[in-house]
């Protein structure tokens, strides 16, 4: 564990739906870097179990909670929920995420017999739909495109990926390329304002398609930066 | 130069919208491959003019046409025209373009003082758009993020960037990514079919933002492939 940035000392990072592949990765990456961590699930039963398996997998402090308590603890919190009853979701966490950094991981996808595929989103994309609703906070979008299997493996000592941070307030987007930089492998980079969310979040429907043809985890980097 | 692919070996390359930055640079990386060139404008005499240019700075075969001559000769086309004016360009090419594969680069995007946006297509992108013209033709999707600036520099030998390459025929996918290969630097890597070209293309007004934001010419790298 190396030291974490200044910015993100004293912080706790929120998981919701941190017993999905996605957020159980996240969650295990942020606790071996040193952060307290709060697995949220819609259950506190399942919430809690995931947190004692990742603590006891991992010797690092997490704690598990209902997606409520897991919001209220909370510094900043990673919504990491599948998209069908984001919104719901996030309008009954109102009062719990105000003031805070949400960063929205969504990715609002189809399936088919030909694969995955973008779905329409009225807001423009999760993120913007999550920033519409909670009003008092800011929404961040990032890590979109980062496989959970490589998240989730102990063996990968390193994700080969970099994160697009997306938002409309540098404070945020900078606090959260800060987290993304606590995996190792991994860089955060501005990618732009939380408008141009959409295609990043549609993006991993095309890795979808990678992966199938070359059988592969892909990431993505972004070169030149 | 080292050898072209099979593949690729006795066609001509037209880039239509040539006299463009993207269309200029990757006109000059085709010819620098050893491609046959013909760059396409909207006027003959600025297509002849461009490819003397060209073949002048390079010493490769580059001649220059009208749209439509530039369409008859190519036998992969290369569409790199403005959004604007995309959909009737490639209506009135519809017989000169039949049986061919056509390469869409072109990136649906609109601009203020935020920066750049992606624009809503009826078709779903600029590809499908293409594709849905054009129903003869085989249209794939690639060099969307590859920076003009990149291409056009003489000093830059080696472009770090990969293209993802979209669409629903494999043959034609496969030709294409072996002709961005012949870039050097370049990958083409299969990343799913047209119906996921949209947040491809959108992806580039992420790049401009990263490019404000860093000082750079941002390009992708697929890891793991």
């Amino acid at each position: 564990m190396s030291a974490l940035p200044e910015s993100l000392a004293g912080l706790t990072v929120a998981v919701l739906g941190g017993t999905g592949p996605q957020g159980r990765g996240l969650a295990r990456r942020f606790a071996l870097a040193g952060l307290p961590v709060v697995i949220g699930s819609r259950s506190h039963v399942r919430g809690e179990e995931a947190a004692a398996e990742l603590a006891r997998a991992t010797g690092a402090q997490v704690t598990g909670a209902d997606n409520e308590g897991a919001a209220s603890a909370g510094d900043i919190v990673v919504v990491a929920v599948p998209w069908e009853g984001h919104g719901e979701l996030l309008s009954g966490l109102l009062p719990f995420l105000a003031g805070k950094v949400v960063v929205d991981c969504v990715n609002p996808l189809g399936f088919d017999k030909q694969g995955a595929y973008a779905l329409t989103v009225d807001e423009g994309s999760a993120a913007q739909q999550a920033q519409a609703i909670l009003v008092d906070s800011t929404v961040v979008g990032a890590f979109h495109n980062v496989s959970a299997v490589l998240l989730e493996d102990p063996d990968v000592a390193s994700v080969d990926t970099d994160v697009l941070v997306l938002g409309d307030v540098r404070e945020a987007t900078d606090l959260v390329q800060d987290l993304a930089g606590v995996i190792p492998g991994v860089r955060g980079v501005y990618g732009g304002r939380l408008r141009n969310a959409h295609q990043v979040e549609a993006l991993t429907a095309n890795l979808i398609s990678t992966n199938r043809r070359y059988k592969c985890h892909a990431g993505i980097r972004i070169t030149d930066v």
